[in-house]
């Protein structure tokens, strides 16, 4: 079993709101025993929205683990683990942004952090949109910033975009459009 | 207070072997209230390795949250908040593959998971590199793999490789690169 761990015990350590948390007894390929403690996470969604004149629109929000605010592309996580991720992204690009897109592309999942959690996260790109009004949760406060794609690059190649998922969803982006 | 989030209160509901997990209430921008639960990490490293002939080092291992193995750069975690990051590059560098750089270049940081984590992960670019053995932990299991610069951007583009950092080391280092 190379390249593998077998579950000796399981155990939830700690059933919260947005995330449990398991910690497992395995069996190593040599035999032995270590603890793997991760967070058990339904997964997540973004959004990568561009405009006809090639802007992206962004969203500004506090992220509290961070004590910053960080700009992000908009993203959800899923309701259940069995929820559709294009639902889900078309409906948090509605919620955050007010915008709806006709044309939307899949551009694969990510693992954020494969060594303590479960959540993968899925990429869209959409194009040509129309607006209507935001609306956001009862507690969810954000800015929308718009700006163009070569100034985001810019701003990911600079280190002014930090958040994971963002970096991926413009480089990716970027390469398929303009490598 | 636009875009901020205030403490009210705050505790340790999980105190783990590589993480702690906190849940704090907090006063949002309406006066509101909004619970956070959020994982306390050190942060991390990680350092991606190219050959004098265009080749990268990767490790694959079994990544037991996402019960798959998964190919990713190097990297490791800080063993205290305020170890210095390349130093801890380096160790993981050199235990994971055998390798020691003389030319290494910092590409910035990473926020994996603003959401619910603390962590903050850090990049390099290794060059000139030297090899001697591998000295992994004795609970560390993987495969080194080498190949080409362009090939390993194929496969972040095709969705083969899905880790974050790695994703992004590897776009990030390829455009400062070849843009």
């Amino acid at each position: 079993m190379h390249l593998n761990e077998k579950t000796k015990d399981s155990s939830v350590v700690y059933d919260g709101k947005i995330f449990k948390i398991k910690k497992d007894t395995v069996i190593l390929e040599d035999n032995s025993e270590a603890v793997r403690e991760y967070v058990i996470h339904h997964g997540g969604v973004c959004i990568l929205p561009v405009t006809e004149n090639n802007e992206i629109l962004m969203v500004k929000q506090y992220r509290y683990p961070l004590a910053e605010a960080t700009l992000e592309v908009p993203a959800g996580k899923l309701n259940s683990a069995d929820e559709d991720h294009l639902e889900a992204g078309k409906r948090e690009l509605l919620e955050e942004t007010g915008a709806s897109a006709s044309s939307i592309e899949y551009l694969g999942e990510i693992y954020p952090i494969p060594a303590y959690t479960t959540e993968k996260i899925h990429m869209y790109m959409a194009r040509n949109l129309t607006f209507t009004e935001q609306n956001l949760d009862s507690d969810e406060f954000l800015d929308v910033v718009k700006l163009p794609f070569d100034e985001a690059l810019r701003m990911v190649m600079d280190g002014t975009i930090k958040d994971s998922k963002t970096m991926i969803v413009i480089m990716k982006a970027w390469l398929l459009l303009n490598k």
